[in-house]
């Protein structure tokens, strides 16, 4: 049986170790450090960086260069957080149980932040130390990847299109685009990313293509499953929030238990995709199950 | 005689007729390409994509590639203007004579636009079409370049620093840092992306760094002196907002006879740094004269 609980231990240690020492720099008292570093470092599940590792792992083994493209993920999942959670967006001024960036510091600060981390994603991204002639077109191609996934065609156009969505009834496509767009693509990309720099064979990346479309949907029918039925305690913020800001979810279209339903089948496609793979992809399975029986 | 006028109306419209293009699409009526286009198309100088090209003609002859790497610079600048003119930063409601992104459409577009130009600029310098094995490292080398003079330790460092200086007297040497960061930084890197696709020597690299450094300082003392003196209805904006908003400037420090000489003097040590180029840097001696000749 695998653990989970001691993989996603050893990774997201792994992954929290990285991003830290990316941040390690004799600036590192200045407000705009101070700010990147309180949202990347307050708490997150590491959910797309784990799965970029475990989809190298997959289709080979461990590739220490992976982890460099995770913490970018990482960086761009954290900006996006910071983003939504602006006054003029989502509005929230809790996230992950603590204050959010814009409440701790100030707006303007907070826009900075997410900016710096995007940025710094790319920075990271194509750091040269070690690119070399050999992998130069594979690191292109990641960076192509993610910015194709987190830019207008991806994650921005599908928060437009929450945010614009607000208070309109959406269709249950409209829904399940929007979702994709804003939490798919980057999920897609993480999954991608690690296949790429794991020099998996072309079969592979489709069957891994087609996991992470059915776990990126699960996740988000997942969330919104927890926004309503959630403990606050678990959740870092409040419950109900959706319902409260009249926002098409997956319950409010489909019901509870029917979200439900649709959750447990979107997992056990994703299994299906992986019916090729040897044990190698015993983290990914896992990682699966775990997204609709989270708690937060 | 060096003809700049027609040298950099014939180079925006290569750089225009290439931002347009990259932003067709089917998806064109979208909100979010809507805010883009309208930022990006609201009559920038194009400074900086000039100065791309121009640098690697400096140095070679012109290379289709460079005009890509030049857009990138250009979906920068302007996710840049976009964010610093939000309420919570400078809270400008004009910009090149029409109303700026949040106030023609609204300020969680304008945050949206902003996110989506800076990604859309990586997307534009990783897109495989022409790159191969031979260049793919160069064009790590210019993402780099430019993802770190944008990032937190360049021009995002450069605004951070700008608004959390307003109502605080900055020193000269304070005022110059901030910048060299927040305007300098990516005018420096514009010319060193020039010069590395144009595959200068590191002899020629190093003058027009030097060159860069030079005319990216006086670009900002010249604004601040337009912003003094300058006529609102060439400027796009109010006069006198810098003093309004008891920002510290070259005028307010040096006094505005003092900030005309030394802009000179930047100029010239900007011209020196040429003396080992050919004619083929004539657009950039231009240039830099016309950096403070300019009404706007």
């Amino acid at each position: 049986m695998f653990d989970l609980i001691s993989y996603l231990d050893t990774k997201r240690r792994l992954i929290n170790d990285a991003l830290n020492e990316l941040l390690e720099s004799s600036f590192n008292s200045r407000r705009i450090v101070s700010a990147m570093k309180y949202s990347l470092m307050a708490g997150g599940k590491r959910i797309r960086p784990v799965l970029c590792i475990a989809a190298s792992e997959a289709v080979n083994r461990t590739n220490p260069d992976v982890l460099r493209a995770a913490c970018a993920l990482e960086l761009i999942h954290t900006y996006s957080l910071i983003h939504d959670d602006l006054p003029a967006m989502d509005n929230d001024d809790l996230r992950r149980c603590v204050p959010t960036c814009h409440i701790r510091f100030d707006e303007a600060t907070a826009i900075l932040a997410g900016d710096a981390l995007l940025t710094m994603a790319f920075q990271v991204l194509s750091s040269t130390e070690s690119i070399n002639k050999n992998n130069a077109m594979k690191w292109i191609k990641v960076m192509h990847v993610i910015a194709y996934a987190a830019g207008y065609e991806g994650m921005v156009e599908g928060q437009m299109r929450d945010i614009s969505s607000e208070g309109c009834g959406l269709t249950l496509d409209e829904l399940q685009e929007m979702h994709s767009l804003k939490t798919g693509a980057l999920i897609e990309a993480s999954i991608s990313v690690g296949a790429i720099l794991g020099c998996g064979s072309q079969n592979q990346i489709d069957q891994l293509e087609i996991y992470s479309k059915n776990i990126g949907l699960a996740f988000q029918v997942a969330d919104d499953i927890i926004n309503v039925e959630g403990d606050p305690l678990f959740m870092g913020k409040a419950a109900g929030t959706d319902e409260a800001r009249q926002k098409s979810t997956y319950p409010s279209i489909m019901g509870i238990e029917d979200s439900k339903k649709f959750a447990k089948k979107l997992i056990s496609d994703a299994h299906l995709a992986l019916a090729d793979f040897d044990g190698r992809a015993d983290p990914l399975r896992a990682i699966a199950a775990y997204i609709i029986e989270r708690k937060c």
